[in-house]
């Protein structure tokens, strides 16, 4: 996780705007369906097709939930049958989950029609979008407007066509020298890490087979999209599709991956943090880290459980450092924490030392003030196994956002 | 939890105000320390005594929470050592919690005053309020004037004494005919139950043998106090006290306790309605029910993730029947759950069965809108468990209130 401090400069979407499009054989195109159902159409584009020039290896991490929506259904019958694939449909306004037989068979309609139209056999599907009403034809337009435009968009345009609730679209960039990784996603509520965390789409030019690109896909997402939150909800479709289409001529196996896994590390944890930044409502991002455990597990145990609490959110957009909220939270976690041995940081202030420390309230305040960021830094003193968390603040904001969300 | 269904009417707290006062041989005293650290005193008493006039059978359930406020380490010293006490001093405006040693000599101190003041042996200490102030010697002066008071205050003024950001007093009877149970309440934030939930004083005139008593306390917590959320943040202070002096004469045992039992689950079960019903910023009560489980474990984890879900605990506050957000989170569970076999119902009206049922969206969300309690009830087909859980809705009032808690 401490790959994520040096890369926060890259949250500045608006400057670094390398993603998917720019990694070596793929192209994107993005289409207007008008899939969402409101009283006006939406005014910009809900359907994006990725494609490889060649076939690519693939590997997924789809979400956890009993309730899979129709497109995780089928997108794992792909990834388990199929060692390489041409590309990836995907769409906004509509999540087509809990759309029973009538849903695959609109999934598989998706697949069908960007096969037809490009020529190539094997694509993955992904859907985001409200769960739960039926499935829309008018999908099939957006698809036939993606692929004429393929190799027109930026990666920030594929990624501005996946968005739901998200205000601004989430890329990231790695350039190994040589060989070179892209992602973009989605994400913004609804986010909780016992997976993946909704839409992510990674692209890359590296040669690797398809067992270890999967084992790193896995070890590098539970570091990065499993280790944020938002607001605790599993949801439905979290996919994260990474294709690699080896068009870098660069071969990665057991010996010369960590560059590689650096890279991804980097792509995939920027934008874990552009989807805690962007999350429904927040002001503020909250980086926990955890420290002096016995375990890592241990460690994300009481992180995440300091990450969840409301109280601990909303006095962060308070700005009151009430630091018995954040010893309650990680109590909470019952790993047997012992209080004396607590020692707990907001920024670099001091707060408990086995006891109250004696501190400034008002200089606290200003820091969580005048931060985007406020790192809060619990040492537990049992260990030295640590695990780093990225929750945002709860505000009104958000309330409204989930209140009114669908009227 | 049925029993829930038919006390709703005792909600009615302006009307219903016998409780713990109204128990043969309990009296009960309140203070006014000026506790908590205000610009201005607070205008209302903070510290409540309550005694038996003879020496009761104790029990109790305290927070697992690994951090344990000072109070809560020394009851469980008093109900481990003990079998019969004579009283609970409780107070309200300063947890005593995260304060080391001095806040275990803090409550010691007031377990002795009243002890002193009263020539009584054996009391129980409860606090609530923020954590990590330092305890205040303001408490004393409270205490003195609880034991004044003592058998010249009601039910409602003893729940009112412990109140921190409660809105109403919670207060609840039963009528054994014979005998009597009584029961106050504190609790609005910082509710969820892995145990007990904040503060519960229950007097009852049965004479019991401590094993059984603790026995039937910890069931009926579970089914009461611990099927109720608020959000999902376990206090350091969570405490249920039961004190039985015996003084009805009626003796219960394993072979008559049917009755204590439900009378117990009537006005702990009350006690938790209420509880939800002021949960901070609550506008409505939502009542989640889990049928068709195959154990009640698995019910009770399925209710459990949808009632502490934001996006539904939002979408209640909406009166917005998204009933994809009830299944995701229900999915979230991670128990096996088959979609085609999910049955949901808002109130009377059938949202899902297997799939998408057909259903009038405008007359759901004028039964939400109108409707001071939402029955939310998912029937998932796989057995014929079931588990009831208590939950209220996320609004504005909620992050206002703790984002300016201490300011």
């Amino acid at each position: 996780m401490l790959v994520l401090k040096f890369i926060e400069s890259m949250v500045q979407w608006s400057v670094i705007m390398k993603g998917i499009a720019d990694v070596k054989g793929f192209l994107c195109g993005t289409g207007r369906g008008g899939i969402k159902k409101t009283e006006k159409p939406v005014d910009r584009d809900d359907v994006l097709v990725i494609v490889s020039e060649t076939s690519a290896t693939v590997a997924a991490v789809f979400t956890k939930n009993d309730i899979k929506a129709a497109p995780v259904k089928l997108s794992m019958e792909v990834v388990s049958s199929q060692d390489r694939v041409f590309g990836i449909v995907a769409n906004s306004g509509n999540a087509n989950a809990c759309t029973g037989e009538q849903g695959f068979k609109d999934a598989e309609k998706m697949v069908k029609m960007c096969e037809n139209l490009t020529g190539k056999k094997h694509f993955l599907v992904a859907s985001t979008g409200v769960i739960g009403e039926p499935f829309v034809d008018r999908v099939e337009k957006g698809i036939e407007g993606a692929v004429k435009t393929l190799g027109a968009k930026s990666s920030s345009e594929a990624a501005a066509a996946i968005m739901t609730t998200d205000t601004f679209p989430k890329v990231a960039f790695f350039d190994g020298g040589g060989f070179s990784i892209g992602g973009i996603a989605k994400g913004a509520g609804m986010i909780d890490p016992a997976m993946a965390t909704m839409l992510s789409f990674i692209t890359t030019d590296v040669d690797i087979e398809k067992g270890l690109l999967q084992k790193i896909l896995r070890e590098v997402t539970d570091e990065t999209f499993n280790a944020i939150t938002v607001d605790g909800d599993m949801s439905t479709n979290d996919t994260v599709f990474i294709l690699a289409n080896g068009m870098s001529g660069i071969k990665i196996d057991e010996s010369n991956c960590e560059i590689f896994v650096t890279g991804l590390k980097e792509v995939m944890g920027s934008l874990a943090y552009q989807i805690v930044k962007d999350g429904e409502g927040a002001t503020k991002v909250a980086r926990i880290i955890v420290e002096g455990a016995l375990t890592k597990e241990e460690a994300r145990k009481i992180a995440r459980k300091i990450a969840l609490s409301p109280l601990v959110k909303t006095a962060v957009f308070g700005c009151d450092p009430n630091w018995g909220r954040i010893i309650a939270a990680a109590g909470s976690a019952c790993v047997g924490i012992d209080e004396g041995k607590l020692r707990l940081k907001i920024g670099d202030f001091l707060l408990f030392d086995g006891k109250r420390a004696d501190y400034c309230e008002d200089d606290i305040y200003n820091y969580m003030k005048t931060s985007d960021e406020i790192v809060i830094n619990l040492h537990i003193g049992r260990g030295n196994k640590s695990f780093e968390y990225l929750t945002c603040d709860l505000t009104c904001d958000y309330v409204r956002i989930n209140a009114e969300y669908r009227t």
